[in-house]
């Protein structure tokens, strides 16, 4: 066997299947960690600087946070809902996603926000290409519904309908496997992701402080690792005066100060 | 849905089979991170002494390391190797190791040896249980080869034979799942295990220091979250004086000073 052959992915049966060339191997991607208001314009307007502010500085691929343009409440989710399939006026929050990827010419993977689709509620993401349009839209599969009495209660399904769908876009920045924060932990997906030729997995979340600091790192090294393939997440800012209901977000580990990543050739480094 | 009910299992469809209960939910495992000579008579007393000590401490179940009667290098494997099936003097690695199970009516996963099993080499794991009987056999299924110039080359398919199959054994202890170091960087092989109802993996190991610092804690956890069940993993003590062909291992971190762990309620926690 040849030197050179010799990685882990040899070890696999069958192998896995070679990843496919990205169009870019070596880009910025921009983490913006949103801070969130109950202020649905000021969050869009924040969002837009944001965006702005990471574009002008060489971002090509630009994250978003879970739920940025509503509070994180069963009670907000309806009330900041918005209908992406109509889109213009009934979704300003992917009007906004899809005017400045087309202007900037980047991608956008905007985060989540609540989605209104017939009378059900979806915690929607949203992929806009480099000319503006919507690639791909997905919905969280798994809710977070959780009950440690005295640390924190949160049940999404009172409200929320799961996602049922992987998604996974081809992008001018390479293919990308999208989840939505408890996604995450979930190593199946991630493994499905990869068996496409995932070069990148993107997870919007919005972590709290009781099992964030258990799994927020480890989850995102270990998909990283078991699958080969870099990983891209990013939380609001926290908010530590409790608005949210007592949860808040760890600090993302892979930010810079500038909110920015390199992410220095976006393949596969088999160890 | 009561709030009881909650956790993360119920997000997944199929729901995860419940566990077994396990025979014993609080025990002590005695983690023997053994110096490994190249003489294998030492290597055998020494061993039979830490396994009394850790006896003699509480341990109902103890764990070896990788390759622990060998030097770890494809010249030794052909000479240290023994014929288990055979047992007895063409075995006295695992003969001590039976005597010394039924001896202290304790569990022991043996680490892993060379096995001679007609013209092929194996990386072999041996269960014991309290009556002295092999319980379960593992071959390393993930033979690590790696090329990494300057830092470590290391073929063991030079030398040896990749086993074809997963190990599951029902000891005094619980359900146990068996791999061999680079067996745990797969994780297909620890949810083969979760789904099968195991309380624990044991991962006898002799990770290097050019992986092992990337890989050693992190899969451990990993395996240990996303399959909700306890992990344990045991090494040699480091040899920093390199005989070991530049190979050498990280530290176990989850061993105490006194090479025992307290494996508290060995039953899922889901998070």
């Amino acid at each position: 066997m040849a030197a050179s052959s010799i990685n882990s992915e040899l070890a696999r049966s069958p192998p896995a299947i070679p990843l496919p060339t990205p169009p870019l191997t070596n880009f910025k991607i921009g983490l913006c960690q949103l801070s969130v208001t109950s202020d649905k314009d000021k969050n869009i307007a924040h969002a837009r600087t944001a965006i702005q502010d990471a574009a002008a500085k060489g971002a090509k691929l630009i994250l978003l946070p879970e739920i940025w343009n509503s509070p994180y409440s069963n009670d907000s989710f309806p009330v900041y809902a918005e209908d992406i399939d109509a889109g213009g006026d009934a979704s300003p929050s992917t009007a906004m996603l899809s005017e400045l990827s087309s202007l900037l010419k980047i991608t956008i993977v905007g985060g989540s926000i609540p989605e209104r689709s017939g009378d059900r509620l979806y915690n929607t993401c949203c992929v806009f290409g480099t000319d503006g349009k919507l690639k791909a839209k997905h919905r969280k599969i798994h809710l977070f519904d959780i009950d440690i009495p005295g640390k924190i209660t949160f049940i999404e399904s009172l409200t929320l309908t799961a996602g049922d769908t992987p998604t996974i876009v081809d992008t001018e920045v390479g293919r990308i496997g999208i989840g939505i924060c408890y996604d995450i932990r979930f190593p199946e997906l991630a493994m499905i992701y990869a068996a496409r030729g995932a070069h990148l997995l993107c997870y919007p979340g919005a972590f709290n402080m009781t099992t964030g600091p258990l799994h927020w790192e480890l989850l995102q090294r270990a998909r990283a690792t078991d699958n080969q393939l870099y990983v891209a997440t990013c939380s609001p800012a926290r908010d530590t005066t409790g608005w949210l209901c007592g949860l808040g977000v760890t600090p993302l580990l892979l930010v810079l100060l500038e909110k920015f990543w390199l992410l220095q050739n976006a393949r596969r480094q088999p160890l």
